[in-house]
């Protein structure tokens, strides 16, 4: 067996950090419940603005792309060697939680401090990363200041339009003092390692007692934003049963139908979340003494597997067909799709955390992520990608999502071992 | 047999009266689509005028009670006689249509038209009458304006806030220029009859190629207009599906276990209407990546029985149990319930219709209305009411609403040579 240097994390440093920063970028936000710092908004650049203070002043040297993504470089003993990004974003969904992307960057940042703290050089460049616009609520596409950053973005993402100002994604990076022009000439920075604290989203660390895991998959999503379901208007009493094409029946059906579908397919072993997460039958037209004529809703597919994905897009399609020729005079009109691949992050990079946890005496389990994370764009641009996943409760994409600091510095203790083993190895 | 005058009703008029009043009143709307005004607003006011304006034209007195209700008097040779109130109301459902309501008052216009064309002085008072705020969506008060002239609303009524603006309806009254105290202290008319034209927002007449009849029952209706669901906020990619509360798939169960009762109740025979008229899981909180923690929905269930009304509810309050149990952490509340009576209206002013239709050639159905109206209302309160319905089509409640002015003329000259008969007699 080889020499493991005996480091001790600066485990005050550590905690200190990541309560002091979080508190100073949650200060930031619009009106509540909750957390909400739209992408491409003033709130977000405010918020990178407080990273930007805390790295300077951890004497770190600070670059912007064209896209507005920040890079934060801590110099490692070799300038050459491929640097390791660590990161995550600090956009939330409307009325988002507390933890979502700032754990994953303030995470980052205690990593900095701690190799400050430690007085440790680490052997190549960390380089912290906070991108642009990930939760893609707001642009209808995924991923798109990470996918920026890594020069991935097609000419037609840069027109699309926020949801709530219409506002193109090149509008608002020139409102926020950005050159989308530049973004889409930019180029990326050459394929490195990426490491991304995220909350897990889900119950199964929570459940399990667990404090952190490792991700080597992100699932992918096919995704309908503006699907819509159209019947006839009809006043509530006076229109017969037989007579009705009633939006909100027909809408009802489908969603069970494809309940129904979800748990067949997992029930043969495939990986799939099926999600209506928002229906719209309460326009002004809408009314208590009217059969709907109209409804909205988005629908959310997401599996470890692009086949599986299609599979239960052909589900939707099929069910879709029964209803409409069991309802004369439904129509469903799905709108626009959206999709993002599946992620297999890299297995050498979960293994590199697995020598930091066990160094602090820690196994975490290895896991899939439900949700998309920037780690898999950088994993699809050729990078090599990891997650570390934080537990946490009472949801996510909620002012009430919950999660321990302690546990997020227990995960940022074993990044920070897992760089110095490497460093001695 | 008796001997019957040969009186032709003035046909041209009445079409031009309807015609011409019709456009004068929908040129009162709030911004479209459809037409907008809501109960006690200004916009009701000004089409009140109209119709002021078009009976003083016709040397009718006019007089308001203290709620804002408007009658307008064609004396009869007997003027101690019960008279005959001929109305309907002119506030409109949010983007309703061209005819509810509308058609009602300037049919009853139209009457008093064709007296004063045929120089004929009807056997009795024929009063006009414009009722308020008859359109439950506003207030959650079935048939306001006319229980206010009829002195059945309870205090708390005069306390229920407009959906849209949280005022009072008492606040509304005094804002139209009313006394809410004068009120609720009013003497109301003396019980007489009561005759209302109205679209029959339903298809019946329309496939049935028939272009009026007359109603002779008005189902009652048993709502909730602010019920809600919850369940647990979380993120779409990272709850697993044993894990989920989905407010929006358990709605959906409870949408289809409803339509299945409806279903049911009508094979056994009984009259019934169940509509989800509006869900609402499209919140600033709800969004595509989110797995609904919350829904409001309304529901209206409508009968001509209110028994069948209160089996309706009962299934639905089992269908709920059924839901909650077998859905951890999903839990309704149905909020306020609300309710209006079935109502039988008068035989004996059903075949006074009858008579005048026989007498230009006509046999028109007798049938139930599903919609409440204004009618119901009267009959509770002990008049003598009978409603006339009028062919349309493309729905009701909605700007495609549609009616023939040519059925409603018809309908009119009915009404007319029942009176002339009734004179004769």
């Amino acid at each position: 067996m080889r020499d493991v240097p005996t480091v001790t994390p600066p485990r005050e440093v550590i905690a200190r950090t990541i309560s002091r920063v979080l508190a100073r970028v949650n200060a930031i936000s619009a009106a509540g419940p909750g957390w909400t710092r739209p992408a491409y908004s003033p709130l977000e650049s405010q918020a990178h603005a407080v990273i930007e203070d805390e790295v300077r002043a951890l004497g770190c040297s600070v670059r912007r792309d064209a896209a507005g993504n920040l890079f934060a470089t801590l110099p490692g003993q070799d300038r050459i060697a491929r640097p390791l990004y660590i990161g995550s974003h600090l956009d939330t969904v409307s009325q988002g939680g507390a933890y979502d992307g700032q754990a994953g960057v303030v995470g980052a940042l205690a990593v900095l401090a701690a190799f400050r703290a430690a007085d440790i050089i680490p052997p190549t460049d960390i380089i912290l990363i906070i991108t642009r616009a990930e939760e893609s609520v707001w642009f209808p596409v995924s991923y798109a200041g990470s996918r920026a950053a890594l020069g991935r973005l097609s000419p037609e993402d840069f027109e699309a339009p926020r949801s709530d100002t219409g506002f193109s994604l090149s509008e608002h990076m020139a409102m926020e003092g950005y050159d989308s022009g530049a973004a889409r000439a930019l180029t990326p920075p050459a394929p490195a390692r990426f490491l991304e604290f995220h909350i897990e989203q889900g119950p199964v660390l929570h459940d399990a007692g667990e404090p952190y895991a490792i991700v080597d998959t992100v699932r992918g999503g096919l995704r309908y934003r503006t699907a819509q379901v159209h019947g006839t208007w009809a006043h509530s009493g006076g229109a017969p049963r037989g007579s009705r094409a009633d939006a909100v029946v027909a809408l009802a059906e489908l969603i069970l139908r494809m309940d129904a579908v979800w748990e067949k397919m997992l029930g043969e072993g495939h990986d799939l979340t099926v999600t209506f997460g928002k229906v719209d039958a309460a326009s002004p037209q809408h009314a208590m003494a009217k059969v709907a004529g109209q409804a909205a809703f988005c629908l959310d597919l997401r599996s470890d597997i692009t086949a599986t994905l299609e599979a239960a897009n052909a589900a939707l399609l099929e069910q879709i067909m029964k209803i409409e020729s069991m309802r004369p005079g439904i129509r469903f009109d799905l709108g626009v799709q959206s999709r993002s691949a599946p992620a297999r992050l890299s297995s050498a990079m979960a293994a590199f955390v697995a020598v930091g946890a066990a160094a602090q005496g820690d196994s975490p389990r290895y896991m899939l992520s439900g949700g998309g994370h920037d780690a898999a764009a950088f994993g699809a641009a050729g990078w090599d990608s990891v997650m570390v996943f934080i537990r946490n409760w009472n949801g996510s994409h909620c002012p009430e999502e919950a999660m321990d600091e302690e546990d997020l510095a227990r995960a940022v203790a074993a990044v920070f071992l897992a760089i110095v083993q490497e460093g001695a190895g």
